[in-house]
Order: structure tokens, then C-alpha cells, then sequence
């Protein structure tokens, strides 16, 4: 392949794969997979989960939405507080799809309820202890209030939660205990007060067995996944399906460091503090692995330890170090995927095709 | 101004009174200014430049080079390590403009001289003690035999420092204590081989009352500076012209916290640790203002303490959220100027019009 700039690769195979055993999570569950787009920005993705059965899918943003309506998807759910200011283009997109969109308190709803012009579902954002946006569960006065003030309109679909804080776990049994949690608290409000129910991190999707409380599973992260997951425990390195070329432009064999054209403006600033070998805290990056004809080896020889805006510090052993040359390409497996997805022109995938993706302009 | 969805917004007037206020230290220095153009990728704030009599700049890669010579800049510096890997399009650029390229090893020399095909010049990097990239200004016979292999065609030009380790700094005396040692070290070399020493980061070309060892100054932050910089002590927050306005989407009272419409794909996920103001370590990815007609007020009403990918969760006092709602506009304080303007398809001057800048594709 004909790299000379950073450049992330797609294994298309570990993406069916991914999508697949996460379909089969959901069917065994009796649960319907809406994934969150927010991921990989493209149509082409998008078109991978379509050959596998998915018609409906999750963004992040009314632009987002606007970008996968063009590209076929009919049925999309805009996973982001209700932005009043978008009413008018959230009613001309309600015209063409079917649309759902995401209400987190009372003012919001009223808001809808007087400038969307369309008929929209809305979900209520429940918080199940992430503390980001969305009701307490156990303010069911307000959430029968919301439901009572619901119209043929802007029509009440169910409770959607997303728990975020288990991207700060380490091990399958807090995962366990914040899920357990958020099953309860959300059964109890569907008993309650009708609805579906709409869920989804990728840890949990992909940790927990059985994930049968909810109606529609909602991750997103696990079509790449990426080495924050595979931290908290939701992959194998064998399963994240991207990996940013980069090259090698300056070795620091005094240091064991190697400079990586690779940056912030590349990977995006988002980190993890892990444990190195001897034990204490590193600041990671990315993962440095070796590329080869059909993509990447999957065994870890660096980390990237700091990032400017275009340069990035790998640090390996003297052992690893002979090996590398400047002009080299290696690859960084991303700390954080979608990040890293949204800060790319394009992508490339490890057959050498350019896959197209929604980009700023 | 109409803005429905997080949007950079940049203040011309205070942009132009921070290029002509370097332009004057440049002039008392007796050194040129040639700006790096990394911190706002576009070609009209470029023109701004140039409408005070700037014609030479430093980008941070080929493609932004390739962008602003096509806009009509024709005198630049790449202050990349030089990419084996991009020799051709190297080659086919200097055949067009007059290029400097950055050499940080004999091997990227060696390299050069034997796959670039035009006239470029060379600055040898020296590392100053960032420990990035760069040669140690001590190492002269390295120094000597790299100039002793230059050619008519790769030419020696000087020395090229960055002191990235300012960013660190916290007092003007640390940066004090850099800058010297960078000065001596630079000014050595040059006596002994001759060239230019160009140099700049924003916090010594900021700082420093005289800059007058160097030849050339680089500095690329100053024109926007950010809360990084304010911090450090470059600039007042009055000297900051760019600010992200971003729509209010949830009001959390109970926990003194509003949500924006405003993440780590509009401000990056850059941070800085900061005192709060007990006294208390704080995490900043930015700082709440007010907007106003004309822009902004500068006076600070809240941190963001917590991104993910499309949300901002703003800390402030129980007075400040008052007065906020959902669906009102309210201005980010950025604390990497740089990395926030990369994230944008384009920027809104504050008097309303459209700032068109480099996008990725």
C-alpha cells in the first residue's frame, strides 16, 4: 500500500466479525441492534451492518443524522440532548425519515413540543449514574409528567440510558454492578410507565451475557473497539479492526524513543494512565504495533507515550529499537477509536481501497 | 449571528493587534517574523499576515505547505521532521516555491540528498531540551560532517529550535532559564558554522523582551493564544480571539453543572491541570464566557471539567447558572487553540462572516 502520510486502516473482516457476534448477543438477548454511527462517520461502514440485517442505527448529532438519511438510513435515533436550536432542521429531517430524538428534561420537551413541526419519537434520557445529562429514575412525578404532555406529534417511545462510567472500570465485576443497577432501575420504569427500552455502552454489550432487560442494544465503539476497550476488558487486541500508519521520522536510540509523524491532530489528545511493566503509571496514547501485507501484528511493541499537534513519542525496548529505521511505517492501534475516526479525511481499508467517510466543511 | 451548532467564532481586530504587537518585538529584535501557520490552517487569516507585510511562514507538514502555496505563499519553511516518505512531493513543491525542510539526523540527510530533486533548504534541528526531536547542540562533529554533506541542491540554511518545554512553565523565570540556555547553545553553533538560528515557541516570543540572538522568530499560538497560554503567562484573556459558542442542552442546578452542545471533536480532548479556586488540583478542557454582540466578555463564569465526544459538562456557581437555560449560546474559552481550530470545517469572524481554512479530505 502507498502510505506516506498518517492513514487509518480498517480490517473490514474483524468489522463483520464484531458486528456479527454482536447481533448474535442481541438475538440471544431478544433484543434489536440500533449501533451508534458515531464510531465511523461512513456510509460504507454503515453498509457492512446493512449486508448483516441492520436498518436502523444511533448518531451522535443532527448533522450526523442528516449525512446517514442520505445514505439510505430511514430509521435513525439522534442519541444527543434535544439542541433547541435545531428544531427547524430536526422537523425538515422528521419529513423525510423516521426519527427519534432525545429529551433530558422538561424545558427541552416544551420546547419540542412548540417548534418540532413533525411527527418524532422521543425517548426520555434516563441517567443511571454516569451524571452527564437525563432524569434521576426515581423521579417518576416528573417522568409521568413528560409522558402526559407527550402528543400524536412528539410521541413518547421509552427510556434511554447510556452508562458511560463504566469506561472508567477495570473489571468485569463493576460492569456487573453498574449494569445490574441501571436493569433494575429501568425495568422498573418501563413496568411502570410503558415504553421500550434503549441501552447501550460497548463494555456492557460486550461483557455482559445476557442483556434481555432492554429492548434495543445501542453500542457503537465495537465495530473498531480500540485499546481502551481492550483495558477495561470489552475485546481482544485480535479484534480491534483499526490501526493508523505512521512514519517513523526520527529513532532516539539514546532514549528508546522513536518519533512518529502521528499527532494529536491524528489520534486526538484522549488517553489512558495504565500500569507499565515495572508497575507504575504511563500516560498512553496509542500502541505501537508492527504492520505487515494484510494489515497488523497484533503484538504490542511500544507505547506512545506523548503527543504533539503532529509528532508522536513511542517508547520500546533497545530490542525493538534496532529494528526500526526512519522512513519505516509502523502502526498505532488508537487509545480511543472514534476520536481518532473523526479526526481522518478518509480511511483506507487493509485491502487498499479508500472508504469514504462524512468529513467537516 | 445565527449559530445552531458549536461554532468557532474569531476576533479579527484582537487577531491583527497580536500580530502587530510580535511584528514590533520581531522589529526591536532585530529578527524576521516568520509565523507558524499550524495554529489556524487557513489562508484568509493567513491574509491577515500578509496585510502587515508578513511574506514567509513555517507550516507543520507537506499537505499544509501544499495549502498555503496555493494560496500564494511562496517562501516556506516545514517545520516537520522531514518525511522520507513524502521526497516527491517534497520535490515537486520546491519546484514551485522556495522550501525549507527540517533535518533532525544524518540519516534524513542522507536520505534527502539522494531522493529530493530540487532546491530545498535545510535547517538542522537542535533540541534545546524539549527531548522530542533534534540533534544535541553538543554533538558537533555530527554538526559539522551533516553540513559538510549538504550540496548546491540541499542547502545548509541554519538552525531550527522549538522550546516546547515552555508549555510546562509555569513563571516567567523558568522560561527565562530556557530561553538562556537555548541562546547560548544556538548562538554557539552558529558562530562556529555560520547559518541562521531561527526560533519560537508563543511563551518565550511572548515573554522575552529580546529575542534579538535569533535571526528568525516562529512563533504560531500567539495569533489565537488560548487558556494554555494564558496560563502560562503569555497573554492576558483580553489577547484571546477565538472562543467556541456552543448551545446550552441541559441545566443541572443540583449539581451546579450545565451540558453543552461542545466535545472532543469540537475543543479536542487537550487539558491542562489547573487550581481551582480552593486550592484544589481541577482538570480544564476550557472556560466558560458570556457572549455578546460583538463577541465575547472576557470574564471567566465556569470550567469544563468533563468531554466526551459531543458534550461539555461546564462546572460553575449556583449564582452564574442562573441565568443560564437551555437553548442559549455561551462561548468556550479553548485551551488549545491550535487543536480546536484543526476540529473545525470552518471558522465565523465575529462580525459574521465565513473564514475559510485547510479541511481534511
Amino acid at each position: 500500500m502507498d502510505i506516506r502520510t498518517p492513514t487509518l486502516l480498517i480490517d473490514k473482516d474483524k468489522c463483520l466479525k464484531n458486528i456479527k457476534k454482536m447481533l448474535k448477543k442481541a438475538e440471544k438477548s431478544n433484543a434489536e441492534l440500533r449501533p451508534h454511527f458515531k464510531t465511523h462517520f461512513s456510509y460504507e461502514v454503515g453498509s457492512w451492518f446493512r449486508s448483516q440485517g441492520v436498518s436502523k442505527c444511533t448518531v451522535s448529532s443532527v448533522g450526523m443524522a442528516k449525512y446517514f438519511a442520505a445514505n439510505g438510513w430511514d430509521d435513525i435515533t439522534i442519541a444527543f440532548p434535544y439542541n433547541p436550536l435545531e428544531a427547524e432542521e430536526i422537523s425538515k429531517l422528521a419529513s423525510k425519515i423516521k426519527l427519534n430524538i432525545l429529551i433530558v428534561s422538561l424545558d427541552s420537551l416544551e420546547h419540542a413540543l412548540k417548534h418540532v413541526n413533525e411527527k418524532v419519537g422521543f425517548f426520555i434520557k434516563i441517567d443511571v449514574g454516569t451524571g452527564r445529562t437525563g432524569l434521576d429514575p426515581r423521579n417518576e412525578e416528573l417522568i409521568g409528567q413528560m409522558i402526559a404532555e407527550s402528543s400524536d406529534k412528539i410521541m413518547f417511545k421509552g427510556f434511554l440510558a447510556h452508562a458511560g462510567h463504566t469506561y472508567g472500570c477495570k473489571d468485569l465485576e463493576s460492569i456487573q454492578w453498574i449494569f445490574d443497577g441501571a436493569a433494575k432501575a429501568l425495568s422498573h420504569l418501563k413496568q411502570k410507565f410503558g415504553g421500550v427500552i434503549s441501552y447501550g455502552d460497548t463494555p456492557s454489550c460486550s461483557m455482559m451475557e445476557d442483556i434481555s432487560f432492554c429492548d434495543e442494544m445501542r453500542p457503537g465503539n465495537f465495530v473498531f473497539y480500540d485499546w481502551m476497550q481492550h483495558n477495561i476488558g470489552s475485546c481482544a487486541i485480535e479484534e480491534i479492526s483499526v490501526c493508523l500508519a505512521c512514519p517513523v521520522v526520527a529513532v532516539h536510540a539514546e532514549r528508546n524513543e522513536i518519533v512518529i509523524y502521528g499527532g494529536g491532530v491524528h489520534l486526538s489528545k484522549d488517553r489512558i494512565i495504565e500500569k507499565d511493566i515495572m508497575g507504575k503509571d504511563q500516560t498512553c496514547f496509542g500502541k505501537m504495533v508492527i504492520l505487515n501485507k494484510s494489515g497488523w501484528n497484533t503484538e504490542i511493541k511500544g507505547n506512545v507515550a506523548r503527543l504533539s499537534q503532529e509528532h508522536g513519542v513511542v517508547k520500546l525496548s533497545p530490542e525493538e529499537i534496532a529494528h526500526v529505521k526512519v522512513g519505516d511505517l509502523i502502526g498505532v492501534i488508537p487509545v480511543h477509536s472514534c476520536l481518532t475516526a473523526d479526526l481522518q479525511g478518509y480511511y483506507l481499508s487493509t485491502t487498499g481501497e479508500r472508504i469514504e467517510k462524512m468529513t467537516k466543511h
